[in-house]
Order: C-alpha cells, then sequence, then structure tokens
C-alpha cells in the first residue's frame, strides 16, 4: 500500500484530483500493472485520512480518464491508455489524407466497398427525382418510428419472399448503426460478448465502449470452432455473439450450413443471442457456397439480424435495417430514436423505388460479374508473387482476401504497411482487428475492390518485393 | 437476509438464474423498495452456500434485465421497473397512430417542428438536382470524417462569420445524435451530469442509458438558480451540464446573459463542460432578446455547441454540427465514426448549397414572420380562455408554450392529455420531461407550430372547458 501514499498540499487543488494523479502516474510509470487492482474505497480511504467520497471521486475520476474501469462484486482495477491507438490514429489519418487529396497515385487495397465508378448515380437521381414529384413535403417531413413502411414491405418482398413481416424490419443509418443500437439495447456493463477472432474493429469499438467483457473465439475455415464455443458457454454467462456469417471481415471465411445450425442450438440451450451481421452475402463467386443466413435458418428467435445498403451499394445513402427478436423488438426501437430519431426519409423511400423497379437486382447482378473477374485475377496474381511470402485460404466471394506472412519476424503487418506506404501502395494490418493488437501482427488483408487489374498487378508485386 | 432465502431444485435451471428470479419477485412483490441496497456478494453466497461468481452473475442478470444498478464502491441496488413507462408508451403510440393515418380532425399542440407546408421542397430538390449534376457519384460515396468540407466552410461564414474554423466543426445527423455521440465520449458509468428541470426527455434518455448519475436544478424566467448550482457544485463532482439555452424545451425560457456568465465562470471554476443545445434560436420574436449563445461568450473552451437543422427546417433531412473543446475533438470525432461511421453525403450537399445560395436565411425568415403572427394569437387565446386556470410566462420566441395547471388536484397532465385526446386535442404532458415524472403532473406543453389560426382557438376553448 505504500506507493498509494500521498502528500495533500495546501492549496486549492480538491483531494480527489490530487489522489487520481498519483495514481495515474503511478500507472504511466509503470508501478502499476494493466489489470492490476487498486485498493478497496475504504482501505485507501483509511490510509489517506480522507472519507470514503473522496476516493470514490478519485476513482470515478480515473474511470473518466481512461486509467481504470470497475468490476462487479470485485472493485476498481488500473487500465494501461491502449497501446495500438497510436497506430489505429496513423492509418486512419493516411486513409483520410488519400481520401482527401484523391491521389490517384496510390494503389489502394484497404477499400471496403466497391469502386464508386461502378455506381449508379444517374439511375439514383431519376428514383430521387420521382420520389420528390410523387411525396413532395411528405418525402423530407414524415417520419415514421420503424422507418418508410414503403422500404420495409419491399425489403420483406424483395428480400425474404414475405417470411418477415415489414413490421418486424427496422431501418437504421447502415450497419454500424444497427451494431450500435443493438447494443445499448441489450448489452449492459459487464455483460459478456462472444466475437470472432479476428473481427470488424467498428464492432470491437461499439462493445468496449458499452464497456462489455469481450471473449474471441477463433475463426476457422467454416466458421468458429463450435466446441471451443461450448466449453465457453459452460463457464460464462454469455449475452450475444457478434457474427459476420458470408466473407467475415476480415478473414473471408464464410460458415457452414451445418454449423450455423449447431450454433442456433447453442443459442437455445445457453441462452444468447446471434447477432448476424450480413456482409457482402451478395458477391457469392464460388457456386458452391448456399446463402442461407442465421437468420432465415432460425427457429427459435435467437437471431439480430443486421443488412447495411451502405456497404455494397451507395456508401454516401447510409440505410441499412435490422430484424430483430420479438423480445427486443420495443427496446430496440427505443434506442434507435434515443440514437438519432430516424433515418433520412428521402434515401428511405428512393431506396424503395430503388428496389422495385428491380434496379437493384440489375446492379448487384452487374457489380457481382466485374468483381467475380478482380477475384479470380487477385487469386493469380497472390498466388504467383506472394506464393511462398503467405499462406491464404480463397474466400470464394466478397471483396478481401486475408494473408499470413510466412515469416512475421522478419516483418510483420505494421511494418508491410509502412514500407509499401512509402512505395505507394496501402493494405490494413491485421492488428486492427484483435481485441489484443498484438494477435495481429502476422495477418493483413487485401481488398480488391478499389484497384483495377493493372494495379493489382502493379500492387501485389510491390508487396512480394517488401516480403522478399 | 431471510427473505433472501432460495431452495434450489435439482434440474437444469443454473442457480443464478433462480436467484434472479428470486430475487425479481422480491421486488415485483414491493418485498424489495426501489433503491434499496441488496446483499453483499460474499453474504450472499455464503446464506445460499454457493460460489461468490454465482452471485456475480445473477446480479448482472438482474441488471440486464432491469431490476438493478451498480454504485461504485457501495454494491448493487434494486430498481423498480419505470412506472412512467406506460404513459410513454400510450403517448407515443397515440402520436404514432395519429401521424400514421393521417388524421387531420385532430388539434395537434404537441409538435416540435414547422408545419410542412412551409417547407421549401421545390427550392429543396432544385439542390438536390444541382450538386448530383455537380458531383456525380462523388455525392453518394465520398465521406469525410468531419462531414462534408464545403457545408462545414458555409456553416463556419454564415453562422459564425468565421470566429470558428470549418475544421472545428463536426457534422451530426441530428441534435439527438449530437447529445449521444457526445455523451458516448464524455460520460461514463456514475458520472455526474446536471440537467435543467425539466428537460427534454430525449436528452435524458441518453443520460440514463449510459448510466450517468442525473442532478436537476430548476428553470427560472432567465435560466438555471446559479447560486443553487454552486451548491451542487461544492458537493459534487459534475462532468458536464445540458442546456437549452433559448426557449428551452418545455418550459421556453431563455437564459440572459450574465446568467449565462456567471454559469461559464463556474465550468471554469468547478472544471465541467456545457452542453448546449442551441435550440430554436432562429425564432426569436420578442426584440428585447439577443442571440448571443454559451458557445460565443466561451472564452476557456468550455462549451460544446450543438445545432441541428432538422428542427426548424426538414425533418427528414437528419442533419446538425457540433463545436467541440479541442480537448475532446477526437474522442467525440471517434464517437461519431463507432456510432454511424459518417451523415449523409448527398444530403450535407444539397444544405451546403441551399445555405450558399442565401435560401436558408430568406427560408428563416418567412417563418419567422408566420410563427410570430401565431405566436401573439397563440398568447391572446391562452389568455382568454384558460387565463384563470393556469399560469403561464410567455417566452418570446419558439413553437411552444409551457402552462401550470392552477388547480391540477383535480385534473392533472396525464389526465388532461387524456381528456382533450377524446375531443380530438393533443397536448403533450409534463410528466415527460422530469427524472421523476410525477414532478410535471402540473404542468402540461402547448406547440402552435402544427395547427393554424381557427384550429388553435377551436383547440384552447376545448381545454379550458375541460379545466372548467
Amino acid at each position: 500500500m505504500d506507493k498509494y501514499y500521498v502528500d495533500f498540499k495546501e492549496g486549492e487543488i480538491p483531494k480527489y484530483i490530487t489522489i487520481a494523479k498519483h495514481i495515474k502516474k503511478l500507472i504511466d510509470g509503470n508501478k502499476l500493472e494493466d489489470g492490476e487492482k487498486l485498493p478497496s474505497i475504504r482501505s485507501l480511504a483509511i490510509l489517506l485520512e480522507v472519507n470514503n467520497v473522496t476516493i470514490v471521486n478519485a476513482y470515478k475520476k480515473l474511470q473518466g480518464d481512461g486509467y481504470a474501469f470497475q468490476k462487479m462484486g470485485s472493485g476498481t482495477y488500473a487500465k494501461r491508455k491502449d497501446i495500438n491507438k497510436s497506430f489505429k490514429k496513423e492509418y486512419s489519418e493516411v486513409l483520410k489524407k488519400i481520401a482527401g487529396e484523391r491521389l490517384k497515385e496510390y494503389i489502394d487495397f484497404t477499400g471496403e466497398t466497391p469502386f464508386s465508378n461502378f455506381f449508379p448515380v444517374a439511375s439514383f437521381k431519376d428514383v430521387l427525382n420521382e420520389v420528390l414529384d410523387r411525396d413532395g413535403a411528405e418525402a423530407l417531413v414524415y417520419q415514421e418510428a420503424l422507418g418508410y413502411e414503403g422500404l420495409r414491405k419491399s425489403i420483406s418482398e424483395v428480400f425474404w419472399q414475405d417470411r418477415v413481416h415489414s413490421d418486424d424490419i427496422l431501418i437504421v443509418s447502415g450497419a454500424q448503426q444497427g451494431i450500435d443500437i443493438i447494443s445499448k439495447a441489450l448489452i449492459n456493463n459487464n455483460d459478456t460478448v462472444v466475437v470472432e477472432k479476428p473481427t470488424y474493429s467498428g464492432a470491437l469499438s461499439v462493445f468496449k465502449w458499452r464497456r462489455a467483457d469481450i471473449l474471441e473465439l477463433p475463426i476457422e475455415k467454416d466458421g468458429v470452432d463450435v466446441e471451443k464455443f461450448e466449453k465457453l458457454l459452460k463457464k460464462n454467462k454469455i449475452k450475444c455473439f457478434y457474427t459476420m456469417s458470408y466473407f467475415q471481415n476480415p478473414t473471408g471465411m464464410t460458415y457452414s450450413i451445418e454449423k450455423k445450425e449447431k450454433i442456433l442450438r447453442l443459442a437455445e440451450i445457453y441462452d444468447f443471442y446471434i447477432i448476424e451481421d450480413d456482409y457482402l452475402s451478395e458477391l457469392i463467386y464460388d457456386e458452391s457456397i448456399e446463402y442461407k443466413s442465421f437468420k432465415s435458418l432460425d427457429k427459435n428467435d435467437r437471431v439480430i439480424y443486421i443488412k447495411s445498403f451502405s456497404k455494397i451499394f451507395l456508401p454516401g445513402i447510409r440505410i441499412g435495417y435490422l430484424i430483430a427478436p420479438l423480445k427486443f423488438k420495443e427496446s430496440i426501437q427505443n434506442s434507435k430514436v434515443n440514437t438519432d430519431i430516424s433515418t433520412s426519409s428521402l434515401m428511405q423511400r428512393a431506396l424503395d423505388l430503388y428496389i422495385k423497379e428491380g434496379r437493384w437486382k440489375e446492379y448487384i447482378n452487374n457489380l457481382k460479374l466485374v468483381y467475380k473477374e478482380r477475384y479470380i485475377l487477385m487469386e493469380k496474381y497472390l498466388r504467383k508473387y506472394l506464393g511462398d511470402k503467405v499462406s491464404f485460404i480463397s474466400p470464394g466471394g466478397g471483396l478481401h482476401f486475408y494473408l499470413k506472412i510466412n515469416n512475421s519476424n522478419e516483418v510483420d503487418s505494421i511494418e508491410l504497411f509502412r514500407k509499401a506506404k512509402e512505395k505507394k501502395v496501402l493494405i490494413t494490418p491485421g492488428t486492427l482487428f484483435y481485441k489484443v493488437p498484438s494477435d495481429g501482427r502476422e495477418y493483413f488483408r487485401i481488398g480488391f475492390s478499389q484497384a483495377d487489374e493493372n494495379s493489382m498487378e502493379k500492387g501485389v508485386k510491390i508487396i512480394g518485393n517488401i516480403l522478399e
């Protein structure tokens, strides 16, 4: 306890601030480990001869400043500042800069959405004007809590063949918002969430923000290991499992139907919910892959289904939808209202018309043709130029490959990112997809959505040279 | 402790679930008070002869189901389910029904946004098409982290005469989202937030969701009582103060400049931040009211400023903006990304053009003329038909009046809502604006944004008859 001793000086600074400062110093100075338990409130109050409430305030301040966290029934713990933060910042600043200056000389393998030249702008403009002529002020004013009814009906009809009722669909502003509002409605402090390892960093951030306990399950060729999952369920009370069932981000892996059924059974037995982020399932190139979402297999109302239209269609429209179990319908709807009231009504109406008029299907079919070609090419280049330097499994769809560097002791993925950037090639290091970033040092992701044939070959060659 | 005793039956149900169920029964059955402390984990574990972790899981489940909450350094407490919930639901369902069926026979005094007939739909359609012709795919694809630069520059120039740099502005999807992302970035568990009493229910919901401790400060004619505020600051560590500086919702009160300066000083001395929701300040009818926001008076970077364009302009566009202190700039920006990536790019560009071409100013000027007339009329009818039955202060601007029922023992505001609804008039009961709903039983809000002259008179008369 000696190290906690603080000498209060006479003056203006409240004692709780002095105490918090002192503990921060201990953490920054490695005198307190990341995750080390702080003294109980009472014992520290006695040591420092202050009221309990002073210690409570000091611990609150530490929590607020990201230097401590609480565990129920167990006290307050020290927290080292996130060491990955600086790299995340570096990465997003590079991307921002390149996007901002539209630096065409870069070969961009970081992209997650289709190439903008393919976007149906003229066609979308048509439907926008059609909507404004048809609905007038309504299109810009009227808001339904669940989202525009026409769009919900189109989704039900076109994507679910009426097997999901339009009143069970909630329109949201993209998948990220879907994850956020589900988390608000479902996840409380210290609730346990299981994620795939690796997983989408935007989901990890939301769960961390909700102060969930996050457990990772390694992903394999056909989804997470079900036996490991059950072991984990036997030991822990799990609230939900976040999964991308098709072309998982970043690994590109797709769940087998068998595995989906097993996990659905586990959900029923161990009473947890599956948050299914249906990511890029439109882009199946390998015809042996069948499309059957967790949601479509779900008999016990265990799946919260999220679909984004921004990922594959127009990133700027910010529209997606949710289907939630009856049990959470109301709380998720409230969560949406408290998050941003509703999603842009005009955009919903335009998208509705776009789907109704069959333009959506046409667009997706064209996109699939183009990207299937690119996918085949990319696979070829990867084998040709990186064959002996990386290992990977071909996903059979989607917009990216996930590669393991065979000799990562020499170049890890962050170094690879930096070196490739020097040579005007951008990749995504695996470190961004893990709860413990260092777990991803051997991996990187290559997306082919933003690069054409020539630049694909050129870019992969450059990466090959760096890994030499 | 006897009442906590549980008899575990042999079988499949995990013990923690049995324990949680038992405690729920105690709460529902009034055998545990709202806010009563639950036994410590250890003592309950000993009583029930189970592991500590079983009790931790049981308490987690109770928290998850809304039957318990945690206090740092103090344990877990019972929580009675929100009694106001049922009325909130009743209220929002009535509104939804009427909006859904567009029941024109209702006189709607619940509105918070201008009448849709005034909306500049044709004009907005022009700018939308201009943008699509000018920017093509860019308009629907490209997304800047802070929001569209053109719009940020227009905001800086037109609304801040360049006194705020465009890079210090963050575009959000309306004020509600502004409050939500600020809360995520600033407010941790058990942080203390001060709100006006009464205040906007959407803000209360967000703060509750962040598990903040909420303290209320009664609002007076020219803002909250500064002396009471300082007393509260002396006793509590406050993280932030949420305020609507002009035509506060629901009271309609406006802060004097003197009070704003005093509160800014308090913020500096006691180290808290002011979240200023600049609500309807465009609609000043009383010329003695000067427009000077907290933000414009702030010398110490103490204000987080929120402005919505959805409230006064087009609810369906879902655009607003934030200006945050340097200290929080990055965390608030991250919070936005984690919430919904970004706001619809096309809408931002259209709004930018709308402002740049001077259409915004013209629209607001017209709106002000129309609503000033309605305001004067409404004031007249309130005095004529309700003069002896209610008390109120004329706000001098905005879109509503807040009335105190003089004889609320006979009719309280929820009864008034129900009775008025029978007669096809809709009002908003005060109960929706308080942390403890019953505090608002004497008050109700009348908005004149959705009602024309005839229906205003008719509606107020009907309310007068009910209060007779």
